[in-house]
């Protein structure tokens, strides 16, 4: 177990119609002039957004809009974000959404009290200054409700990057449960495949003696596994969304993930590809993880083992642990494929002739230097090879 | 799944040595002006007070210094602590050591800046305003470091009580494993013990869909299993002192409990102990909690039954589930005993005579109203006899 920091210091409200009380959180962070950020349709054809401003007006905290966030958030839509906040004189940032326009949220907050180029942030520059952000969460996903990062695709050149920082920290999340209960199961299931890559991310590594953080990490994936079939039945399952929804939180704001060497490679390969073709996240990482799994699986076989046993409730095979590591590795495929989720690059909707300049950009391309990856560095040629298991 | 918040505000810095930087962490939390306090020798002989105040000198910050906290740290102390702090114009209590010198900091940080009496807080008025507090960490158990807890005995009538509030959450705390590595053996499994029973005490709830939580407890509860013996063999094993230490925070600063009821009434039931025969906390609780499951098995024979096969391995008795339960009941008794931990009130010093005296005092004692626990309401009568099944 390695030494880390660790610092969460978002305040959490959770449950039923917690969205009514927004107004009052903004105004107990600091909030007086607001910018309220969200997507499309959703927020607006639920209502969610009329009761949002409905709750800052009762608080007589005043607001700017800008709606408009797409799934990978584009850098255009931050720039005119930040635009607006200068020029409205915003001093909190509220996002109704999900991670895209958390995403998008933090890195307006961030861009607004930075004299450069935002982007600056998003090539390994730490975000310590930004406005307030607060968000209203309609998706278990991302965990941008409780984590220090955002991602975002810079539109000159369709390079998806990620930024971190204590600065980008909520100061609050209101998650209530029942709001995701009008995502469509393929949302839901993107959502539920996210949580899980975020929490693989962080149990393939290479520092020993890491047991508090494994089981942490495996206590969630045994709820996400147990969880998640009952939503996908039944889209109205408060409780499981509730308990997706806390797991999403956990999964992310590092708690579970201290003090060990995470890997992360799964994110950056994804990332090509939905800055390509501009597939949903969770979809592309169900369709990279069990090929990730497959190529660096031997460089740990018995990490593999552990994970098939303690969280799929696979046979160790003492005499060949690597089948039993097998095992896991295609009990999550058929998890997967269960939920609803994509397989391979076609049924993703994503060709083979991008393959080679993917695996540059993943390992070369906006300042990297030549591999990615912390469990298994991968260079340009095993990127390569991992996409081609996908075909 | 309840609602609730969650707001863990805490900097944790985890690692070798880190306490050198203490200085760095006051500064940046706004401390100019220290009350530094602590217990007896072991942290004078240890050097490390020493390390401490040199890392405060370096960082120009003057301090004043109130040493003697005792186990259940007492009223008579926090009353010193916080004539001096107002004496002397102090701005923030560091506490070096564990849990009831926190505890006591926490005492004085409230006291100080509150007009009435600081017991108020323990007949439970919230702490919503106190002095910053920041915490060296010297042995992994109450888990105060990252709770909004206090406990406290008052000297006039020897009440053992708690409080707890926003106001009190340590703006940082130090975890440096090492530290504890000096612990005897008895003290270790003190620890040990508490952690874990901050952990039952959550676990058994009736509040329904609480998967999340309970994969979370189970997971930090096998961790514990699975490393108190390494450091009962070997009191050098950092690697195993380090996974105690971050469950035993995760054990109590409620990412693990939130939104389902708790129980609580084995620490009331062991604060009359440790109230009456000032034995520790650790080896009460180790006492109280069989004689407690034992009493309340038979209100969810399921749950005990599901502790007993996913935490201690037992095999399940589908025909005779509370045949599993009691399984995991003598699992645990046979693991305190293992680590040294007494399994009686005449192993812990404590005698027979008492026993309708204790009982009417957590029932009735301080305001309360007449019976304790969230899992299963026990009343004087209840108490009474959980404590004849300790002889």
């Amino acid at each position: 177990m390695n030494g880390f920091t660790f610092y969460s210091p978002t305040y959490f409200v959770f449950g039923q119609d917690e969205e009514n009380n927004v107004g009052h959180y903004v105004r107990r962070f600091g909030g007086s002039r607001v910018l309220l950020h969200y997507g499309g349709g959703s927020v607006v054809r639920s209502g969610l957004l009329e009761r949002v401003k409905k709750s800052l007006e009762r608080e007589s905290i005043s607001y700017v809009e800008l709606g408009g966030v797409k799934p990978n958030p584009r850098s255009g839509l931050v720039y005119e974000g930040i635009s607006l906040c200068r020029k409205e004189h915003v001093d909190f940032v509220l996002a109704v959404g999900g991670g895209s326009t958390i995403d998008s949220s933090k890195a307006i907050a961030a861009g607004t009290v930075y004299e450069g180029d935002f982007w600056d942030y998003y090539q390994g520059k730490p975000i310590e200054k930004a406005l307030p952000v607060g968000t209203v969460l309609t998706i278990a996903a991302a965990g941008s409700e409780g984590s220090p990062d955002s991602v975002i695709t810079n539109e000159d050149g369709m390079y998806k990057r990620g930024a971190t920082g204590e600065g980008i920290r909520p100061a609050f999340s209101i998650l209530n449960p029942a709001l995701t209960q009008t995502l469509s199961p393929f949302q839901t299931a993107c959502g539920i495949t996210d949580i899980m890559a975020h929490l693989f991310e962080r149990y393939f590594t290479n520092t020993q003696d890491v047991e508090v953080t494994d089981r942490l990490i495996e206590g969630l994936l045994l709820t996400m596994i147990h969880q998640a079939p009952k939503v996908i039945a039944d889209p109205n399952d408060y409780q499981a969304r509730a308990n997706i929804m806390w797991a999403g939180m956990m999964a992310h704001n590092n708690c579970c993930g201290v003090g060990r060497e995470q890997d992360w490679s799964s994110h950056d390969i994804e990332h090509e590809l939905s800055a390509v073709y501009d597939c949903a996240h969770g979809a592309g990482l169900a369709v990279v993880f069990p090929a990730w799994m497959d190529y660096t699986m031997e460089h740990d076989v018995m990490r593999f083992a552990q994970l098939a046993t303690r969280v799929w409730g696979c046979h160790m095979d003492f005499a060949h642990p690597e089948q039993t590591a097998k095992a896991g590795i295609t009990a999550l495929r058929k998890f997967l494929k269960s939920i609803g989720m994509p397989g391979t690059l076609h049924e993703l909707g994503a060709g083979e002739d991008k393959i080679q300049e993917m695996a540059h950009k993943a390992c070369y391309g906006d300042g990297r230097s030549g591999h990615i990856g912390g469990f298994v560095p991968l260079y340009e040629e095993d990127v390569s090879r991992i996409f081609r298991l996908m075909i």
